[in-house]
């Protein structure tokens, strides 16, 4: 069925039990979908938008509320939404980093932070992780001392991803963020994988700037995000204009310069404000999300030769799985090679591991319910012993 | 009725006509609404996306199509979707602006423009609209050689609006174009009331850069809009990420540092696709666009002492009009003062023109039948009887 003209409705949702590692948290809330169909028109937030004509002073849809809840709930002294935690990562960038100067994220850092600092002409020093893959405040100490000996001077941000794309794995914010405090070197905390997943303080964790992803963790439509951070910083990154039309003497007022004025004006907001009760709800859950999870790597670690390549026991439902010895040895002499995984996962309903893959995996559970999990791995045991595989 | 906690649904554009002078080339089509629920969930275009894993080389749903039919309606060799005109403004002028260049842009030119010009620590000058509200060419030259002679060296950079957003007038973009090129500078088309509205060839206005805007007249969900430039200027605007870390010796492929990687992955973009082939059409039928829009004009300057404040007869649906001389002198004694007009307004099931204004407010006609905007002329003439003005 098409929705629009060469465009198949999706219905993957529906249809399926998705494990995609970045789609999990962003599916929307049946009252986001909601909004979504109210607030689907361009500027549709804009109707009742007056002085001082800013997005997050609206008062109806209530997104001056929203701005303050979302603040209260994040624990940070402003906020505002951004197209996507890239765009957070780039204001942040933009107004801290200069020419030169060395930036601070981790071997496990997604490539949007390397790309804000590159689009700010820094330069990216990557703190590694340990063995286990996990980011130490230790090894930021090291890395930042090492920078500042090379560059002549401290690095102008460190970036920290608390739960990392790559293995899910969660990493020393606290102790980072009092390291670098330390040496006088300001912290950004990416959340795209714990803000509406999971309760984030930004005091508590004493980060100076915090940046969470709508479309990806607060069921939100793309593209979506928020960025937040303590007053001290406020007013360097959302300093208002400071030009002046020289011909027509023209202000312009209250507008963000990072923000590039308004920044969500319509569905994708609307979304967000929609899901928010609810997210902030599930992450008082995310003990469950976690047992829940612990159900589909029990299954995958009772088939020989498979390994959890994440930190176990889990502490985030995003899981990198090695089964190198054992679906990969399958693979080699199935007659659907490295696809006779996804294909057989298919076969049982279940979508969202990149097709082909075989050897390092990632899978997430998050959203699941306990019926879900309990097919997941059931399906999981049945094709490994489909396959000649020995299941424990 | 509300369609989530506090939020009630948005049923404006079913209860009433809307004049809003930005919301009106932004309505859904139905093809965009089905798509928008289709594709509501954050990543949601995302399920069939491989290597080299970037936005626009996804083909289900065919967002690698769309890319190429976009270039070739807007007549540029490389296109590139953004979240907003705006983030389009930001990325030509990240690139091509250094701390202290002038650049040009004109008195009537939108907040967003000077953002972006601000944003890269250049020098917003601007090029004097003629007493009839006009950008020339010749207007053009003359900025261009004061800023040259006061600056050292030529503007980086020339932002011209084809249509403002004050007055909906058509400014000398080939001109403006042709002068710059003859003095080395730069231009960028903001065709943010033009691409999705008329037709709209990069090529033959002679312009290096064309930003539209999909929320505001692509008939997309907000944020989205439209990056286009020529073969001359791709590599540089969108330049693939040239960093690696040091630890890991990682490479971030085909990501380009301007877009940030991907930008809309999901209901913008897929909102924008689904209206594409509408958004085509619909600009072929600009004329009649233009003649409805006259029947609302010529009832305005039927009311004795109100003015078109924009140039006439009209070349565009967005309309300036002065009324001074005619509601704001009813105003002074109505009891409702200079709400009385946006209140009558809404007796008649209009809105959309900004509340208490009578003396010079702005509205749009675009898109409404032929039906609606007698209705909206009847209205205005009636309201102006009722309240003893002429009416010729």
């Amino acid at each position: 069925m098409k929705c629009a003209e060469g465009v198949e409705v999706r219905d993957l949702e529906e249809l399926a039990i998705n494990l995609d590692p970045i789609q999990a948290g962003g599916r929307l809330t049946a009252d986001a979908m909601k909004a979504v169909i109210a607030y689907g028109d361009g500027y549709s937030v804009c109707d009742n938008c007056g002085k001082p004509f800013r997005l997050d002073f609206i008062k109806k849809p209530p997104i001056d509320v929203f701005h303050r809840d979302l603040a209260a709930w994040l624990n940070v002294d402003a906020v505002r939404v951004v197209p996507g935690a890239r765009r957070g990562f780039q204001a942040v960038a933009h107004t801290f980093v200069g020419e030169g100067d060395p930036v601070l994220l981790t071997s496990l850092s997604h490539y949007t932070a390397f790309l804000a600092v590159e689009e700010s002409r820094g330069v990216p020093l990557e703190i590694p992780a340990s063995t286990g893959h996990i980011v130490t405040a230790d090894a930021a100490a090291a890395k930042i001392e090492e920078a500042t000996r090379t560059y002549g001077r401290p690095p102008a941000l460190l970036i920290v991803d608390h739960v990392d794309y790559q293995y899910g794995n969660v990493h020393e914010v606290q102790g980072i963020a009092r390291v670098a405090h330390q040496y006088d070197v300001k912290v950004l905390y990416n959340g795209a994988y714990t803000i509406g997943i999971l309760p984030v303080d930004a005091k508590a964790l004493g980060v100076d700037f915090v940046v969470g992803s709508g479309h990806k963790s607060m069921a939100a439509p793309a593209p979506s995000g928020v960025l937040g951070t303590r007053e001290e910083y406020a007013k360097q990154l959302f300093r208002t204009t400071a030009v002046q039309g020289d011909v027509t003497g023209r202000k312009f007022g209250v507008k963000e310069v990072e923000m590039m004025g308004c920044t969500l004006m319509g569905v994708t907001l609307l979304g967000m404000i929609a899901s928010f009760p609810h997210v902030r709800e599930r992450t008082k859950q995310w003990e469950d999300e976690l047992r829940r999870g612990s159900v589909v790597t029990g299954a995958l670690r009772s088939i020989e030769g498979t390994r959890i390549s994440s930190e176990y026991p889990r502490k985030h439902t995003l899981t990198r799985v090695d089964t190198t010895q054992s679906f990969d040895k399958v693979a080699q002499t199935h007659k659907k090679r490295g696809f006779f995984l996804t294909s057989a996962l298919k076969e049982h309903g279940i979508v969202g591991i990149l097709p082909g893959a075989t050897k390092v995996w990632k899978f997430n559970t998050y959203g699941l319910s306990e019926t879900q999990v309990r097919h997941v791995a059931d399906a999981f045991r049945a094709i490994a012993e489909a396959n000649g595989l020995a299941v424990s």
